[in-house]
């Protein structure tokens, strides 16, 4: 190339979350760490019709953010979330007409839509209570982190419904295996944290007291990496689900080859040249 | 609406299985719960071809069963299955043409696509010998209930075969990962049940005397819960299996969005409002 | 049949790989069991853009061999290998253009497809180092056996790159599950012996002064076995990879159904009804 690359100025691009102020979660936002706290923990961080909503809408902002390049999803309170509220969520769909209805579980699969399109990893920190919508929250993230006291429950059978929930018989399956998917989804039943650990739930178990802090150490050391990188893994992690093997490889020869014309590639390169250190910038 | 749903009457639809009588396996009836009990112990329960077209047409028919809700999977005498009978079905094979040979094994792959295609989940309760075909019948339930003495082989390899038989090269490695399952097929050799466990193959193991009224009791537990959307969850298992994550959320919005049009759906939140245990029915 | 079936003779297929001497690693062949043997044991096994290539072109060449049933692949000194090197690859590719990167990451996952197409299972040894390129290559062999101190790291994300590299994003999460896998992409942190046991990446752990032999032990087993209907599981969980159930059943019978065909089918059975041992031949 006769002259260096330049970044190209797009519409919409370049959004700062520094201020950003929901209404039905916290938000914090710290060396590009941007943490989701559900807070509302005396009745152990519920999700409602507004706070589905608000979380969709964050995701897919995340897309255009300039500042946000990972983020910690967690609760208020010695809990994760229990899912959606039986009298805020479950009793108003009674009696919904099928419309109303399609607009509800498409607004809750758009949430977990939007985490698994926007470009930051995911880290979710989860203890106590993980249930219903809260164990899909966990189950959509990258990266989970969890309590030996976690309980999750995908319990959706329980208030009379399917297990394919936002996307759970696709997801959970490629977790922990499709045969013990199947039984959480059947049955309801709760997966212990030991369980979790063991099939491949969650990436690791902390004492209650460390796994906020453990999900931030995480979430820092991958937003001092390569995030431009990180969010082509994200990216083709999704593409290749259901990709064949060579189709998937193609994939992923392109995808690489763009990532080794990044800054980024170069810094790492000439750190290791120098026995340093590389400082990576996302670009 | 204007008025309440009621049932449509469909041709087939509403048979009664109480006085199925079949000639290969013993079938019997009671509260919902099928079973199906492999009846030849002296052989160690094998299969012939008119045991596998009459499981075949059993698990087809079972579309339409008004009155069975969850299926057992045994072997009678200690052990599940030796699959199929060396004299009475590799034999015969050996020197078949070609159209026979596909007809037997578009026979044995329609019995998978029966068990996966219909809409109750069968419970396999698995003791001692568990191979080949047998192998097959357990793999292909939806959960695996197994004794520290289960034996499981996909032994084809040992007879010349391949490992690819009624769906084992892509059922097995999603149930217990792609390198475990290369190996179990390409070696022939036994999985212990130790190994079955830690692998997400058996969802338990449980002691021979008990793990046939173990599985009756996890059919019963599913029995008693939300049957439309226990089958919606084992469709959506099965539709979603190469589908890509966002086609797959939609399609689990839809189906969803169906199970909160059933009366279950409405009973389970009238029975939570009243503090009480919801009572399922199916519809 | 009126006569019995022939084999036919087509151009190119029918190779002996008993003089084959590559330039890049050793290579030895016995008994049907072909070694490769990555031999820069002072640069712990590095890979150059010339022993990628030639690497490739084996395992394309492969599919016309007459005399090689399975491949043990393997690294000298003590480690399996580190990887495409920092300044033989890592250097030169900073500052390459587009065509240029396309040209590598293209003729590096032609390896991987090379691997999984052809027809011999390839059992993998790994000791010591087994890191980036190298642990792909051990990723895209079909059977892993590794030592105590084996340390396997996907650290592309360690020089500014993303995980999806080869294949990675694709194979990975199906040998060891999906969060597992995000996290050794995301973070390029090493996955211990233990757990890459314990998650279903290697098959086995030995000694590291019997892993070599014990890959061979292997080798010689499957060498020994059918290996017409060995090349048609590895197709058939290549094809089924991607496909649904009814599909992938369908596929399996047509398979199966041609190997019921082969001469090793009918010696096994003969074999059977004998109380022998079947002699396979592989066809």
């Amino acid at each position: 190339m006769t002259r260096p690359l330049e970044p190209l100025a797009l519409p919409g691009h370049g959004r700062s979350f520094a201020d950003y102020q929901p209404q039905h979660f916290q938000w914090s936002l710290s060396d590009g760490v941007g943490t989701v706290t559900l807070n509302r923990p005396e009745r152990k961080n519920p999700l409602t019709f507004e706070s589905y909503a608000e979380l969709r809408d964050l995701f897919r902002d995340l897309t255009y953010a300039e500042d946000v390049r990972v983020v910690v999803l967690r609760g208020e309170g010695g809990n994760f979330c229990s899912g959606g509220d039986v009298f805020e969520i479950i009793g108003p769909l009674v009696g919904a007409d099928m419309p109303s209805l399609l607009r509800f579980t498409r607004m809750t699969g758009d949430l977990v839509k939007a985490m698994r399109g926007c470009p930051q990893p995911i880290v979710s920190a989860v203890d106590g209570i993980c249930v219903g919508a809260g164990a899909i929250l966990a189950m959509a993230s990258d990266l989970r982190l969890g309590t030996p006291g976690t309980r999750t429950a995908f319990l959706f059978t329980r208030v009379g419904l399917a297990g394919c929930d936002m996307g759970a018989c696709a997801i959970l399956p490629r977790l922990i295996g499709q045969g013990r998917a199947s039984e959480l989804l059947f049955t309801g039943r709760t997966m212990s944290a030991e369980e979790g650990l063991a099939w491949g739930f969650f990436n690791a178990l902390h004492a209650p007291e460390e796994v906020h802090a453990q999900a931030l150490n995480l979430a820092a050391e991958l937003a001092s990496g390569p995030t431009f990188a990180h969010a082509m893994t994200k990216k083709m992690l999704h593409q290749e689900w259901a990709m064949g093997v060579d189709e998937a490889i193609e994939a992923e020869a392109q995808a690489q080859a763009i990532c080794m014309l990044t800054r980024d590639y170069t810094r790492a390169y000439e750190a290791f040249a120098h026995k340093l250190k590389p400082q990576f910038e996302g670009d």
